[in-house]
């Protein structure tokens, strides 16, 4: 591991046939430090707060009968089924973005909708902005893509206003990718005027809105997360990526986006091209939650356990962190942002912590620069049992006051 | 549909938001003949010869409790299940090509592996080789990327040796794109000659070959099909892709492809970065049915069913096109391609028999160049009743008369 940890953000994997020529992509590709530290962090005994992995004992059965059915054995249309798309429709529109079933399109995973958002969008050097930190694998795929990335940085509530205008007069960027609700990995989630004052922005530039809301369904600490920024656009246009795997059976594979309009032609053929479309099965098993009856007292036990989870990581924290670091409790979402008061590089902390069997998240993985800050741990708080908590995140504080 | 026709190979799709910036693919993006065509082709009372739907009829039972585990929910590994990339991993050895376990990955069925050996191997007029004619979603994948495609003629049991040693030396291609067995939409298949001379010529000049091999099993009139090239090659790499969608459920997309060792940590790290990872319970599903007693009767039956459909065309082709056009009987796969004697724009032909209610696809889709061939019909068997097949032929040989 020390020697995955080394290599990371140093050099292009190396590719022993000389004879094949690979595309310029590979040379960007860098190796997953996050692929390795996942692998580790199976291990038996290793307590991981690394992987953002949902806790699929609070997901609700899967309805097998809507997946059985022999006429889904068939080919489907790119677009998707129609059950699906009308419900998932209705689903966006409880967050207050209003789309039509033929502005959303499925797709195995939300992950999908940044390859096909890149497809769309990003040639060799398209200058694309993202928070500052942001989701890692957004930033892989943009990169992969051949992306210039520029970033802006967020506080409590939402990005810095000035900074963001700036950096869409300076940049032009061809997309803004924003997750305004409950941010992985920093928890951020923007308040209302924070996501008025972006959108107004947004539209006198003309930049394209890449939304990305995979956590809005795991909302603790408020009823209703605010609306969408794609909702508050007037003229810019918008992709919204939205997931079912942090409440229903990620092992399926079912998301989905939603665009303005005109951007639909382009995304449905680009998803012909990837993959000809989502699998049948779960758009109906996805679809017949959605319209059965106990939705919302699903959602409601699933709130509650995670939030026993998160209170339970936010104890353990206080107890040993207090002193050495600052956070902010998460609203919402599946991680702790936590930033060691005597900065250390926490890359070299993961190291001495798999040694001693506990897994986490450096915080530079979530930074698109050649000199990300160093000093940040995301912990995910959804996976460990209580016990674990307690005996990783002491273990954890140990090995920092020993390095402090 | 005479518009859509129309513009076919005419113009990028135009995009009426002048304000958002889109990729340099998007320009390449053609509005797809096929998809119109296939839509078209869903009207009640149509017959389709067009699309390339298998006989969902004679499909085994999808094994519901294999999917329906509740340990299935969870997020799987980017590499796979390990129980399917072992039973894959032992089908693809009776074909004749031995691979590990960890040279197989799990893909949303195989058109998926086009976009990952595109992402792996094309950047912008990146020459590709291809055969003529070829696969069209293929050409759709790589000209989506930017390649400059070449081709080269196959006649009834291989390529153009001389032409294809001519094109090698010539362009240099990244990559070969073949579909050796029962090719969409010839039909051919190389004999083992053709396939060890391929291989010998892909070797001497370093070429990395993509083997599209999804009517292996939709095997006609051989027990066994030859050996894949890629088991020939002794120096040159090699990605082999497979699929189930012929065979077993495509509605529930799930696929394979297989690959030289070196090149599986970038297509898995592409894989990851497109959607984490191929649904887990089609894994799931594949791997009991690949396991389980009764496959060799699963597919005779498979293969009894298209043979006597199969078999239903031929007869009604030689009724009605005996004396204006000439074909090869398909020994596999699903198409008869026909050629007309007098030549003739078969896209024109089309408009008039889809007012007569026929859909078939016209020959030059299968074609990168400005200039194709435009006196082929590929004709699907798979889909229509033996009823429709007659009507169908009746109509288009009354409308080719009519024209001549």
């Amino acid at each position: 591991l020390v020697n995955i940890i080394d290599q990371y953000g140093e050099q292009a994997m190396h590719f022993d046939a000389a004879e094949a020529r690979l595309s310029g992509r590979i040379a960007r590709l860098k190796p997953s430090l996050v692929r390795e530290i996942l692998a580790a962090a199976t291990r038996p005994g290793t307590i991981s707060f690394a992987g953002g992995l949902p806790a699929a004992d609070l997901m609700p059965p899967l309805p097998i009968d809507a997946v059985a059915d022999p006429s889904l054995y068939q080919y489907g249309a790119t677009e998707g089924e129609p059950a699906y798309r009308e419900a998932v429709a209705d689903w966006i529109g409880e967050s207050g973005l209003e789309v039509a079933a033929s502005q959303v399109l499925p797709l195995g995973g939300s992950q999908q909708g940044l390859d096909l958002a890149a497809k769309l969008l990003v040639d060799a050097a398209t200058p694309i902005l993202t928070e500052a930190p942001t989701y890692l694998a957004a930033l892989q795929v943009f990169q992969l893509f051949g992306a210039d990335i520029a970033t802006v940085s967020v506080n409590a509530v939402g990005p810095d206003l000035d900074q963001l205008e700036q950096r869409l007069a300076r940049h032009k960027p061809a997309a803004i990718y924003l997750v305004p609700t409950f941010q992985n990995p920093a928890g951020t989630c923007y308040d209302l005027a924070a996501r008025r004052a972006v959108a107004a922005l947004l539209d006198r530039h003309g930049t394209l809105l890449i939304e990305d809301d995979p956590y809005r369904a795991v909302s603790l600490d408020l009823e209703n997360p605010p609306v969408p920024i794609s909702a508050l656009l007037r003229s810019a246009p918008w992709i919204y990526l939205g997931s079912f795997s942090k409440i229903l059976w990620p092992g399926w594979r079912i998301g989905y986006l939603a665009a303005r309009q005109d951007l639909m032609p382009h995304l449905i053929v680009l998803k012909q091209a990837s993959d000809l479309h989502t699998q049948r099965p779960a758009q109906l098993a996805v679809s017949r939650w959605l319209r059965g009856g106990g939705r919302a007292e699903h959602v409601e036990r699933l709130r509650a356990g995670y939030r026993l989870r998160r209170d339970a990581m936010q104890s353990a924290l206080c107890r040993h962190f207090g002193d050495i670091a600052e956070w902010q409790v998460p609203p919402g979402g599946l991680f702790f942002w936590v930033r060691l008061r005597r900065h250390q590089a926490t890359r070299q902390l993961l190291a001495q912590a798999m040694d001693k069997g506990v897994a986490f998240m450096p915080g530079e993985a979530f930074y698109p620069g050649p000199t990300p800050p160093r000093e940040h741990l995301r912990l995910n708080y959804s996976h460990a049992t209580p016990e674990q908590m307690e005996r990783g995140v002491s273990i954890l504080s140990a090995l920092v006051r020993d390095g402090a």
